[in-house]
């Protein structure tokens, strides 16, 4: 069976586990107040080059969200955010249970343009509504496309415009940042930004994410919030080794597996271009939507787990490929093969 | 420098890391619901007894609190606990974050008594109070203090009486299990309670607690409460692959481990009392409250990191140790030629 | 000036306020467990022809929608409510305070339908979203439209077809039993939904909403809820006694002043209609909405206090005329006349 | 039967009422944004001798508690109260619905005392813990206690010593305000604290609390949080058409309702010490609290109403006589007559 259904279906890659096992019986403090955890800090500063922002580790990306979002909101504060996104619908409520409303805006591609941003706060005009006072996007999006530098400069205006904070996901940034598409350095994000974290689950970790807050005013006690909301892992040091490990060498590691994960999305992609199979998005990442009858979509499952994302025109439905830092090269080219044969269903 | 501090200071038993390494590179479906999760769950069953309950994994203890808690309650309900209970004062608020009063009993052991369920169940006489629903324990206390038996079933029958939910908290329940003082089984707990758990993280997992559910009324869209609760694994299977090692062979791996905490905990407890140290809570399990004066707490430090616990009268504290799966009986040695050697001071 | 902008710029009607300067000085129980509550529940059930349900009483609309709500759902449940709806923009999350998500849908008239729900609860296929529970809607909505009885129908089976609870907001609902359009008798609406509030505040109270439950799975401790939610009135038999006011007589009161309001409205939507006025929004009851030029908006301004409803095309505006229980017809021929008067503005 | 259980039996005083009559078919903004809450704000900083604060009017005590202490504190901070308080254990944990721990302290009379501060927030060391933020006390207390001046300096000095906002509970401030006891004037809370509120619903208003805002701090988008909170009266202006009453000619009828409560109860006190019955509070204000034996409270159920308040040695229990700005003078001489008939009971 080849797995193409998820970016996080395997374990860790090798040196994160060499890291751990060379590390197991090291007796230190909890909570992420070791020494690995300083370090890993250490090195994310210096991997984004910047020395006056406070780094936390978690253990996943939801509770990532959910954390930063409630500790930078007063109660009656709202998030704006592409419906698409990862806390609009995969978070089964998480962030609506800290108690703050999340404003969908419209997308088709996973993205959300300035000018939403600006009718979602003309909308809420006085303190019948909720006051926006934040937007989250991802990059890459959850439909793996990606913002270009200009777009999130004018994302980052139309925020500085009504005082907004500007949140970016980044579980699969490894990703962004390594695609041939991206015209910016992970060195331009904290700029652009007020907070935003580095992925690890969906890039080759075991598990753990990393916050970056920029924003002084986001910074104070946040550690609070942390154990507030569950999610302080008491043998904190494991993500301090899981960090360090993919950072030093200014992110050697990082960008590895980032890399290959985008290589076997374009092997892939050119494979299904040359096919003729429809991509439902124009994505250049490594989650790849096709338009696949529903007896194609039945017949792919004997070979392959993907994911299901839809259905679109009777008959029709949109399924998700999924590679990672993790696929083989030659799973995508069974995969291929797999295709082709079933390619002549109706 | 030995570490007595707590029982989570280093990573996992050899064989839980083993487990790990074996099964990295395996793929599987995420969020738990993975084969090794199934058998783990499974092992679980057999090894409480008991094939009608539903077990969920979680990371850790606090975010299993929560969940638990917030999962059965309804907003105005509230649980009684004894006020040196986890949820009380190591948890950052996060069971009120979830909306839900907790209503704190007295206690010089870290137990809560029949009498108080019933006292503060009669306090709250209406609507103008929160509704007490729940009663939460654990086994052993945050004192290192053990329930017998009969105090359970008491505690039990009290519940009963004013249907409240009975929640165990088994962070340390290995060590409960195979103390000399506990006169039960495993398989007892099941039928003394609506839900407990059984903790991995300070019993020599990297992480993972499993829930135990047992009551019908509380199993309904646990899974929905996980991920609200932002406490879902993406990659479930890591709790599963080291819950299988720890319960396979009947939980030989869960008991071996509690074992040597006691173990270690027997033999720095005579040599304390040896030492002529007095004992600031009568503790048979492998938390150790002793009463130090200031400057033999000083002293100590350079050689031991401990868990300072609070001042008593003008001059003297009460430090914790806490032995644990890792602890090395060389530790124990040295940590107790030590401790003579700064007894004398003042 | 004419007051157009609202049904509750006045306190309330002349028998109201009769029946609370009469029974001042009576000394009773606080927290509506007095006899004017008592019979004042009395009452409406007598009037809705329904004795098995629950009636309580509440100050206002938000914080009644924010404790059924709460009441009813699970912490992961969320309701489908169109985005139009009182509880999505006008209640500065309130619902969302209480850890619930709502999920909006599309809709050009106020009114959601039951494809939509069946859309929305399959949109939500797995414990990675919120679980749908309850569908809100308001009769009238918030545009002023009406639902039928067979819209009605269609929209509680779909309710029972995917066990959802069908919750109606009747801020206006005498208004809508009394709407010349409306085609169906309030000893219906038990029999069509779970639990739904009889408007006070907008019918001629001083403030009030009739809870009525009529699903037993909705009753137990439900005044916990309302004492939880801060929304418990210490003098609770203000409430009984207005409302007593308005049910006896089987609703002679509360019938009458709806209707007052709907011929107020009847009267300026056919004034509108004559002065050649464009409607925004087809609604038959006492809201009307009306396109209007920038320049005509201004004009107006001088002479009445009409409620701004959003921009247009350029130049244009929707803007809200509400009629009320008070509404002098002078008023009415009044504003007629202003707008005839300023109908040639641009 | 003679009403001394609570103060709030009755509707409100004949000027309160008579305001509302004349102001009822006025039409205004709804609210709060209307003129008669403008200068009944007005009329109340004149009173308090402060400009710059902002006033805000709640309908009820419970409404204002919560949303008082959920707009100041962010989600991991607590409140210190003495448990004996109001938000402690009358509210249905509508704090802690909001997300919010409240620290109980010990208490015999009702009070906080400045050490008890300290202890608790020592006691809360690090971001295991909530974070102490805010105090919680009323004036006079839930036992009917008073603080001197210079008992609520010192609390002041304890909490500006650890950052800690005052929040002054004044449900029924005008009692302490206008009793021989107190050695203050209102215009001296002001300085004393961060916030508080002056209480309508106890004293003589139908409904309605006042809550000022001394501190900057707290003043930041308070009408978004009373709505988010489910607490914004629709006709706001029946909160100020009856504060205005009340605060005009620099608060005499506020000061005369407080004055009448005493007068009744210092009179009522002196008959009972004539009697020979014991109080079970040393409380100088309008709850009296007496012991009697479980004979004498069945006895006296017959002709009054009083509140029972726990049982004290077997076969005795405190109650509580409430006396309010409505109790006629002659009730209290009956209720002394009906004591002395009673009095021999066992």
């Amino acid at each position: 069976m080849i797995y193409m259904g998820c970016d996080y279906s395997e374990g860790a890659a090798p040196q994160i586990i060499e890291a751990l096992i060379k590390t197991n019986m090291e007796q230190s403090e909890g909570y992420g107040m070791d020494e690995h955890c300083m370090h890993a800090a250490e090195l994310i500063k210096e991997t984004i080059g910047r020395e006056d922002c406070d780094i936390h580790f978690m253990v996943g990306g939801t509770q990532t969200n959910i954390t930063v979002i409630a500790s930078a909101l007063r109660p009656f504060e709202a998030v704006i955010a592409p419906e698409t996104g990862h806390i609009c619908r995969h978070e089964t409520g998480g962030v609506e249970a800290t108690g703050h409303k999340i404003f969908h805006m419209r997308t088709e591609d996973g993205k959300i343009h300035p000018e939403q941003i600006e009718e979602a706060v003309l909308f809420h005009s006085d303190e019948h509504f909720v006051k926006p006072k934040m937007v989250y996007i991802s990059q890459p999006t959850e439909l793996g496309t990606l913002y270009s530098l200009d777009e999130l400069k004018a994302i980052r205006s139309m925020c500085l415009k009504y005082d907004l904070y500007l949140y970016i996901d980044g579980a699969r940034l490894a990703v962004g940042l390594t695609n041939s598409a991206t015209d910016f350095d992970i060195k331009d994000i904290p700029g652009l930004c007020d907070v935003f974290y580095l992925g690890g689950t969906k890039i080759g970790m075991l598990f753990g994410e990393a916050i970056v807050i920029v924003n002084d005013k986001l910074k104070p006690d946040f550690r609070f919030m942390i154990k507030h909301c569950g999610a302080m892992l008491a043998k904190g040091r494991l993500l301090g080794v899981q960090f360090e490990e993919m950072f030093k060498d200014k992110g050697r590691l990082y960008y590895e597996l980032g890399a290959h994960a985008n290589a076997m999305a374009d092997k892939l992609r050119a494979g299904l271009a040359d096919l003729g199979f429809e991509f439902a998005v124009d994505s250049p990442t490594n989650q790849i939507f096709i338009r696949v009858s529903d007896a194609q979509a039945e017949a792919l499952k004997e070979y392959c787990v993907y994911e299901p994302d839809g259905t679109l025109d009777p008959g029709y439905q949109r399924i998700r490929f999924c590679t990672s830092w993790a696929t083989p090269e030659e799973d995508v080219e069974d995969l291929l093969e797999v295709l082709e044969s079933i390619k002549q269903k109706a």
